[in-house]
């Protein structure tokens, strides 16, 4: 018999989880981000390309950073919330590629002749590490509160400029992530999602 | 005490997992790819906007269609998995929202005048979902084998062309994963990953 999560697995990392609003006043320990990332890491990508960085905000001085970009929906859960992670992707993660693809050496060439393809490879698995990222998480028993209304350009150039993190990558920020105990008193109620047969066909 | 997933979950998810080459000859049936999709479809997405869209390749004549797009390391795996999904994306996917965001009507006018970053919001949402896929799959006791080595726009005319799968919307095909119970007498040796402080900054 093959092994599967238990229905408890599935349903805190799926079918239970939900998007926060409002956050608990409990902490989250930088061992507990560590401990997400070293889940994240093992997620698979394109040509082990490994493109997602993440800036994790704690202190109540990064967070004011961030702010002028949100809009103004997001504010007040950010301000609430214990970490607010910047997901983002190395653009030029293929520069990567001797260390992390060493049995394919041609790779780093080719991602560098064709610019567009590695623009969008990089959007595409620093993504998917995003999926990873709010999975692991919600494995450690964290909840996400996952935003994209933000100024994209505004929070790059906050973060990732010459000398913001990752110096000498082209981070891109991809979307915004709050983190921590979820009140459950803030949760909206939850939106349809489309059936099967509207999302998926079988030849 | 918050609940987290098992060390065996965690294992199972992540840290055990590998992508696979290739497969054991047992069948995966179609209420597994149903609950697949049962649990993906609970993962969060910009404005609930659900835009993958999957089209699974169970038979040989499916398979057949396939094959010309395919890099060639991509085809002997691909032959022989049991299932090949085409993991894509809606690139109209807002004219879903009156039904999926019914509390904000005017996000689909929103995204309807803003073309680029209603694509860019398509392939990053997708591709959440894209990660949402391969660990509920994982989760479900599944192996996956995701593949980047195909041309896109073949995939594209072939499956979702006008009398393709999902007609009357613009699907784009992300990427593609095998999925079955894979032979771990095939594996390749697992590549490095970055660190903690290669990829993470604490602020």
């Amino acid at each position: 018999m093959r092994e599967t999560l238990s229905e408890q697995g599935l349903d805190l990392l799926f079918r239970s989880a939900r998007s926060q609003n409002g956050w608990l006043d409990r902490p989250v320990g930088d061992d507990t981000l560590r401990a997400v990332y070293d889940l994240v890491r093992w997620g698979p990508t394109s040509t082990n390309g490994c493109p997602a960085r993440i800036v994790f905000l704690r202190s109540a001085e990064a967070k004011e950073r961030l702010l002028p970009a949100l809009a103004p929906g997001n504010v007040e859960k950010t301000l609430g919330a214990p970490v607010t992670a910047i997901v983002g992707y190395d653009a030029d993660f293929h520069e990567q590629l001797p260390r992390l693809f060493p049995h394919n050496p041609g790779m780093r060439d080719w991602y560098a002749t064709q610019p567009q393809a590695t623009e969008i490879a990089a959007l595409r698995n620093g993504s998917l590490q995003g999926g990873y990222f709010i999975l692991a998480a919600r494995a450690l028993g964290l909840d996400c509160g996952p935003m994209s209304g933000f100024d994209h350009e505004m929070v790059d150039r906050e973060f990732f400029g010459a000398d913001g993190s990752f110096p000498g990558q082209r981070v891109r920020t991809n979307f915004l992530c709050n983190l921590g105990y979820g009140d459950l008193g803030k949760l909206f109620p939850r939106s349809p999602r489309l059936s099967f047969e509207e999302s998926c066909t079988l030849l």
